[in-house]
């Protein structure tokens, strides 16, 4: 066996041709989606005014395993994939500890994020479709950016609403989203009906990811040629980001490794859906012995303090309801840095697998967080997103914990980005003035409280 | 013969383990550098008191072509090297020519640019001294950065004079370099003799390069236990970055490749001197018909506006002389986003390869650069760094010049970096604002006009 380098790079040639479809070995399937009117499951047709008809399908698919990786979305993937499984040396050097830590590194692309992924493919069935563009939100912004570099190089038209309180915060967001061409709106804004209602009622008001929401999906309705993509959350996002996942898996069986654990940060569920889907493929089939770790911020504890009920998708409760953990549809979080990771709810794909046990979830605060990307980033040479840092700091625990134990346990973490755009959150943490907020159990109840019911 | 793949990524194995010293090849040395007040050639015991021993021996040495690298910098370039060499389909295609272009992509740290390669190989032999800590200047920032990683990595203490005007306008910058530990001073500042005179008189200044490179030396020389380091200009960090081409090299060979021109950005010479190295041994030798093109901005136009001659390389001229192309030390160059090309002169090894005639140089208006950039970024999906797009301007022009030709030469250029923290900058280009200013003839004499005079 050689030696493991720092960096293990598949070639091109290694790199997967289809994505992985995890609901095709999930022995209880993900619950349907329903018609937010009738409560009733959503059909392809039910969809069409709203999605890509080819996504649609993806999204209903609950059978086919694995979906062949259209050519010019692979192409496209070559430009910065495969990405690096990077052993972090350093960072065991610096623990002390005998548990070999690895991460997949998602944040090689100027986009940032793994986000990337699932944009190339949403914008390329658009584009297949013949449609002329895209509307979509972005809070944080990492999505924005990636639908934008998707779009421009397809040459497809890309509408983004932004929360305006991050329009006006991350104007280097906005900027690099204009610079690949993307029409960019602060949200709640004037261009739509719920929009003009929304600012009618509260003329102040900064926004919410709820909102713009609704906006580009009236936007994406309203307009001809126009659907609406998503970033996170859904079936097809978590089929198209099994590329991390895939590559992970191939990269690590290069050098016969099996993880005793895989552990993501969870907001939407996009990244750890992905990450995970090989490896939880094996584990549904008795194959593999590996914990499966979802992190989330104590912050917006979906997982650890949520339900798992029916609940609106979007806080305009224009989309569909979705079975899923959620703090309820009204549950607004406190101000935390990790903006990917401030939803309501989660991936119903994951919310099914983690109430049947496959899985485990753990909620970390957020000067926690902050302090252990600070320690990856002076060991690793990496400043890592806040979103990711959560993986990192529950990663670096397991490692402390193998310390301990003497343990050389094989820990697998996502870092899904980078955080050259979240350096006003690393400027709190470096002034010690960031704040730790964690909602009570009656804010929680409370927003519960208004779940849908459904018969 | 293999397909060539998106991106060339050499093994770690295939990771050169020495750097190369294009002195020792160069028929015309580069003159040395000399006292500013005797005007004899500075001896290792002048440079002593502000250099870390080991870099004054390799600053010195012009005969030793090949210098091992040391195991621990070695070790450190695993976490962020072999960098990829790039074939630029999309950008091909995007452009419509039968040219092959190649990028060595050196923006996949998060120092975001090559001047980590040199700041981990300074930090060391610091490090390896016995000394504290290290001192330098930082304008764009992108030097300052890359050093303080290097120094959280080993364990040292960083002191960063940033220029006050970055300090202020990338608080950005300032918050990375904190988060990797290093104390950040604007400048000029009350902690040395010379900035408090110049806080005197001139009360409201916001800082240069040349008054921070003076507070840094000064800081150095008088700390017990600290010395001074420098991100580019000097033969030592021409030396170090000398890595970027000889991994140039390598991937090209690994497909039988032969470039027929090397493009990169000239500032003071760091990223160009390293990429052309191994290029231009071959072709002093007769080995390689190769041309090699420095571009540098209109606005601060060294190569092809400047003279050759002995100047002070620092404006407070507390520094040796050195015999450069130089626009003179008075020479305050007009804003110019690409901060890290704003330098008045150039490394002594390029002004004497260019007045030897083995390489060319051409300038560039700064909204061109920036227009080269969002087609690059569009089509290749990287934010160039705004430097670094100058070698894009050119290598796309080159080109287009094949697509009329019908050529289909092979072109390389260096990618310096990622622009993540010039977005002020594209932010002045997508609003149209951009400015463009040329410096006039009447100026440019003027300051050369300060030249000093050497018997």
């Amino acid at each position: 066996m050689a030696d493991i380098p720092y960096k293990i790079y598949l070639t091109e040639d290694e790199m997967p041709r289809e994505w992985y479809n995890l609901r095709a070995d999930m022995i209880n399937k993900p619950a349907p989606l329903l018609n937010p009117d009738t409560h009733q499951p959503m059909t392809a047709a039910d969809l069409e005014p709203v999605f890509c008809s080819e996504l649609i399908k993806q999204e209903l698919d609950n059978d086919t395993a694995y979906i062949k990786i259209p050519d010019e979305v692979y192409n496209f993937y070559k430009m910065y994939r495969p990405s690096p499984l990077v052993r972090a040396y350093c960072l065991e050097k610096e623990l002390g500890t005998p548990a070999k830590i690895y991460y997949k590194f998602e944040g090689n692309n100027t986009s940032g994020s793994h986000k990337l992924n699932s944009a190339i493919a949403q914008a390329y069935y658009a584009k297949k479709q013949g449609l002329k563009g895209v509307t979509t939100e972005t809070g944080a912004g990492q999505w924005g950016t990636a639908l934008s570099m998707a779009c421009a190089y397809l040459g497809l038209d890309c509408r983004v609403y932004m929360v305006k309180v991050s329009y006006e915060q991350k104007p280097f967001r906005r900027e690099v989203m204009r610079t690949y061409g993307a029409n960019v709106t602060p949200s709640p804004s004037d261009t739509t009906e719920i929009g003009r209602k929304i600012l009618e009622a509260h003329p102040g008001t900064t926004g919410s990811l709820g909102c713009a929401i609704s906006e580009a999906v009236e936007a994406a309705v309203s307009t001809p040629g126009y659907r609406y993509v998503l970033g996170s959350v859904l079936n097809q996002v978590l089929l198209h980001q099994s590329i991390i996942g895939l590559e992970t898996e191939a990269a690590l069986k290069k050098y016969d490794i099996k993880p005793d654990m895989v552990i993501g940060c969870a907001g939407g569920g996009s990244n750890l859906g992905g990450l995970i889907a090989p490896f939880m493929r094996d584990k549904i089939k008795g194959k593999l012995d590996c914990r499966i770790i979802a992190v989330e911020p104590a912050s917006c504890p979906s997982f650890t303090r949520g339900r798992f009920a029916y609940d609106f998708a979007d806080t305009g409760r224009v989309c569909p309801l979705a079975k899923m953990y959620t703090l309820g549809s009204d549950f607004i979080p406190a101000p935390n840095h990790a903006g990917g990771l401030r939803y309501h709810g989660m991936s119903t794909v994951l919310s099914q697998l983690y109430d049947d046990g496959h899985m485990e979830a753990v909620s970390v605060p957020q000067t926690e967080v902050f302090k252990a990307a600070e320690r990856f980033a002076r060991s690793e040479g990496i400043l890592p997103a806040p979103e990711s840092s959560h993986a990192i700091k529950v990663a670096m625990d397991e490692a402390l914990k193998c310390k301990e134990t003497g343990e050389e346990k094989t820990i697998v973490f996502g870092l899904t980005g980078t955080g050259y755009f979240d350096l006003v959150a690393y400027q709190k943490y470096n002034d010690g003035v960031m704040d730790d907020y964690v909602p009570t159990d009656e804010e929680i109840e409370q927003s519960l409280s208004k779940l849908p019911v459904i018969d």
